[in-house]
């Protein structure tokens, strides 16, 4: 301590010292309450990077305004909080539009699919159901889940429509058109021009590996990478050399210009917003609905290979098989009444 | 500010208040520290709990041990902590059983799972593989997962392996038996008969809502729910009345003295302890396995209905399809070789 030349205490110092202590304290209780606040559920609301960086607080806020329907539904299931907890202002989001529609594994599979979502920081899961409106079910899945989302219905035109979507050949009509164009149009409407992000479409019964989001949150233009169990081939993939896409393992039409599933390719969020009329088409040709979609926006030699050079398979397209029910008629009948009548 | 009869001010309380001063700067340091590991991915090793209560740092650093190859491993993957966030002396362990067998969709599978795991606090996930020794695709999935596990290898007898596990008559043979059994006698060996836990068995390709967990930790005896897609009906449920299990919905062979599926029940750990010789048998009758497990432990009138007494789904017998390769013959036909040997 300083003492002033007659011997006395600096009472200024003293002062200033027992402010340092107010303030410390103060910032220790702070603290302490962020931190029990983020244990026993109520969020990162005071947590420290929200005091440090103000920008980062406003941020939040907006996300809370956004989401805070799904806290209130979220609040009994245990939340990861990955997605705040990792995000910043730098990460771009990665805009995650999935179609959906009506089957007996449709919860099954899209609660799955969140789980998996539930770890990636920074998406927004745009889920479009194949409906006149949206439903219960997938309003109360997204909701659980707690990821930020969007939930649109766009129906799927009747001549378009598959009588058996679980047929092994359902791939007679296109599938997921008319939902993944509502979900450009919105994404054109409520993005500002300069958005940072990524564009994937992920179907709900595929499984995705973790990584593979991370691989795609830095593509420029188009990345790309293997996906497995896709034109009826273990791993359909594209052929890099140099660091450059040079061609691609494809048995389906090989000649199409993208000869990839709409799992294999992330797009720069810019592109699409740039061209406004870009959208998928019902009348495009069997195949061709990537490469309808692609040609536009970039040429193979600009593709970015992801997944160690597309030597790793980090998307499977996996389908979940429709159940069998022989008995379910018989227990009806037996019951004279339909049997199990809440949500499956 | 005190100060002495003399007016000079009062050494011993400045110096008590700058120690105060040092040791709040000190405090603030460290909770910042323990703030830039957690963000940065070094962990919670200095998180505030483990500050303020040692006891929890101890039963952290034993975990570190257990899992500190997983950790080398998981680097690349973030970490979602949860088990780590939520668990505590007082919250049962969940000990997850679940065989598993080599076929094209077994990594997606297990992927898949190990995400939905992931977001359970205190779990041990015992994983057996139907095959000589473990394998390192298994390995790799536990590794990155994070989630604290143990792996084993238990081969099915010849005689009763299945010629194609995918067909549709996939229970001529009784499955998962070895690896069950493998599973028993590891927790039998491994735990104080003490241990407060619960077991229960979880096949690799079913689809499990997060809240079946929660439900199933407070089991004292065994507890019950509902499971969809089971026995070819839509829904395999107990009947409940007043809180007790009076029945169950089942089409197929309802005179089982227990007519549910393996995924339908837990069962306090220190059940299975006490009967050092209750093993699953290859030559109980079809569709028996459940019953002849659960009748030593149980009667009917002693089952905790769980899931708002058996009137919600919380578990989905999903099946994942075996993927079409038509065309996987011909690509290496005309390429000459494998051309795809790295892992699916």
């Amino acid at each position: 301590m300083k003492l002033s030349s007659n011997g006395q205490c600096n009472f200024k110092s003293c002062l200033w010292r027992r402010a340092w202590t107010f303030r410390c304290l103060l910032i220790v209780v702070v603290i302490v309450f962020s931190q029990i606040c983020t244990r026993t559920g109520f969020d990162v609301m005071l947590n420290l990077e929200y005091l440090l960086f103000p920008d980062m607080l406003r941020l939040y806020l907006y996300r809370l305004e956004c989401t805070k329907s799904q806290r209130a539904y979220g609040s009994g299931l245990r939340k990861v909080g990955s997605r705040l907890q990792s995000s910043g202002d730098s990460m771009p989001t990665i805009y995650v539009v999935t179609p959906t529609y009506q089957r007996y594994t449709q919860k099954a599979d899209l609660t799955r699919l969140s789980y998996t979502l539930m770890h990636v920081p920074n998406i927004l899961w745009i889920v479009v159901e194949d409906a006149p409106t949206t439903s219960a079910l997938v309003t109360n899945v997204l909701l659980r889940s707690g990821v930020e989302h969007v939930l649109l219905a766009a129906q799927t035109p009747k001549r378009y429509k598959l009588k058996n979507p679980m047929a092994v050949k359902n791939w007679i009509h296109p599938r997921g058109v008319a939902q993944r164009n509502a979900a450009l149009t919105w994404l054109r409407s409520n993005l500002s021009p300069l958005t940072k992000g990524v564009l994937y479409f992920a179907d709900d019964d595929n499984t995705y590996d973790l990584r593979i989001f991370e691989e795609m949150r830095s593509t420029k233009m188009v990345s790309v990478w293997p996906v497995a169990f896709v034109g009826e081939i273990l791993v359909e993939r594209p052929i890099v050399r140099n660091g450059k896409v040079e061609g691609f393992v494809a048995m389906y039409d090989p000649s199409r210009p993208f000869p990839i599933d709409m799992a294999a390719f992330a797009v720069n969020i810019r592109l699409v917003l740039d061209k406004p009329n870009l959208l998928f088409d019902y009348e495009v040709k069997r195949g061709y609905q990537e490469s309808h979609f692609l040609q536009p926006l970039v040429k193979r030699s600009q593709l970015e290979p992801k997944a160690a050079n597309c030597t790793e398979v980090l998307v499977w397209h996996t389908r979940t098989m429709m159940p069998m029910l022989h008995l379910e008629k018989k227990l009806r009948l037996a019951s004279g009444m339909p049997i199990f009548n809440f949500e499956i």
